[in-house]
């Protein structure tokens, strides 16, 4: 037997990896193999090796019998789990420095939020009335602009915008003196619901600064009143929030990240109370102690503003909790 | 007070997202939150609108419910979330038409494996004695090229190459008769371990072909008796084998998808029994019924042979299920 030249055949059926949009599952079988007991998922517990940290141990132990569980409780299918599979990927593929699906995914089925309340519970220990955390999100960009104090972090005006100025103090909750040589950066969305890095029309970092507090633990500086915006929904997540029905929509509000060099860091939003979004958040990230009332500025120097002082609970365990 | 003009700051700790190799958790620590507990879950299931369809609504709760449940269990970390975060991009940026890194993590960890046992349960009724099915794997391509029955598939030879003819005849389950028309793709890697879209040595489609089934149900055609080989271990899924003191071999084995349009597919695997990963694999994808013997080929023809029957419970019904 000689083969011949190879040839393309078409009539195999594509692998199209779509779900029926409801598989029909008949309860009534019995899923019959032993490998679908207990034992299976024992097994890929086991092949990890005893050289395996206890803290990887830890946890791919709990990550591996839950994933094997959810498969196992949905009877989970192939053609669902390719379509997965495939979101997975196209996640990856749309994430690069400007845009972090990953972090939208995680945000809009609640798992950054649930990370960030363990985290603080662990270690920013705000139940001692520090300033609790927020999520990260995933717009944050290193190296923003520095500005002094009162400095305006607007570089391009809106119609219809709303100035801010913001100011406050930071406290350390161990001392209960202020602190003074405090990084904040901060940073928000334009009121066309866009950060800078997504709009084209916006300068490098419009809306975005840092400024650091002064002898005094003082800082301020001057921003947009934030306005509500949906977070961007063309990749995966925005299929997760379409496929469950739920809008993408994230309340008004300011990110901070507050930095002691070698104290560790704070993550955290305030929102605004006024906002329709506040208490509908799409990325389930609102605690009730970050909402913020924004009043009348009588000083004339922006329409709005916000006094907001900053309980950090930061020293050299907590940054090497945090791995910095 | 006027901004002067924007400077970077380099005086910022990176975010760099690496979690701490051991992380000390204090489990005195109380969580406090009211939203660590079952009612945070709970809203984030409740956001899905009336109208998610009862499959996705299933699929979800499930998902968030073990997903939380993972979260809590391990008191899982920002820097470790946002180092998961950083490993499922890089998966999607691995992975093009040639590399399917979501798979790859997914086989690592049993979840390609698990899911099949549930799909061929319900789907292939391989408990009445159909050939079972196997994880369909990341390289799989479409298009193979058409041979012959008896055509040889290997259009490129190694160095201790070892041939093999294999050949046998596709039965149907219902009615005991032959298969014509069937449609039989078969890929496996070269004795160098690489299968030829990772080797740019490799000629186009060396080592995968597409025969069709007789008007008696038979099959044949040429190809090397397989060789283990290491999944590819400089991605995500490589780090999560070396994290966990694992190898990265598999058996030595034959891909197969056997297709008759409008009837469904069979994705599945064969074993050498002699391999010494056989029942080793870093995958899990072996099953008992798909361990096959190679014999001694006394035609001349090749140097090995294998005789291997496929009993298919494919039909339209199956098709439907498949979502083809």
């Amino acid at each position: 037997m000689s083969a011949a030249a190879p040839q393309h055949t078409d009539e195999t059926p594509a692998f199209n990896g779509q779900p029926p949009a409801d598989f029909p599952i008949d309860r009534s079988l019995k899923i019959y193999e032993e490998t679908l007991k207990d034992e299976f998922t024992n097994n890929v517990i086991n092949a990890m090796g005893p050289a395996t940290a206890p803290r990887t141990r830890e946890i791919f132990t709990s990550l591996i019998r839950h994933l094997h569980a959810f498969a196992r409780e949905v009877n989970l299918l192939t053609p669902e789990w390719f379509y997965g599979i495939n979101q997975l990927n196209k996640m990856g593929q749309m994430s690069d420095e400007k845009r972090n699906e990953a972090v939208l995914v995680s945000d809009v089925v609640g798992l950054e939020a649930l990370v960030d309340h363990i985290t603080q519970a662990h270690i920013l220990h705000t139940s001692h009335g520090a300033t609790p955390s927020a999520i990260l999100g995933p717009f944050y960009r290193e190296n923003s602009p520095r500005y002094p104090n009162g400095g305006d972090i607007v570089q391009k005006h809106f119609e219809g915008e709303e100035t801010a100025l913001v100011h406050g103090r930071v406290i350390d909750i161990h001392t209960k003196q202020p602190l003074a040589g405090v990084t904040i950066e901060v940073w928000h969305t334009a009121p066309n619901g866009l950060y800078e890095q997504q709009d084209p029309e916006q300068p490098e970092f419009n809306l975005r600064g840092t400024v650091v507090s002064d002898e005094d633990g003082r800082y301020a500086f001057k921003c947009l009143k934030p306005t509500s915006y949906p977070i961007p929904y063309d990749g995966p997540a925005g299929d997760i929030l379409q496929a469950q029905g739920r809008h993408p929509m994230r309340p008004g509000h300011i990110h901070w990240r507050v930095t002691k060099p070698g104290y560790g860091s704070l993550i955290t939003q305030i929102y605004d109370r006024q906002d329709k979004y506040t208490y509908n958040d799409s990325v389930f990230g609102v605690k009730d102690e970050l909402v913020v009332d924004f009043v009348e500025c009588k000083t004339g120097e922006a329409k709005w503003e916000l006094v907001y002082d900053i309980t950090l609970s930061l020293d050299k365990e907590t940054a090497k909790l945090q791995g910095l």
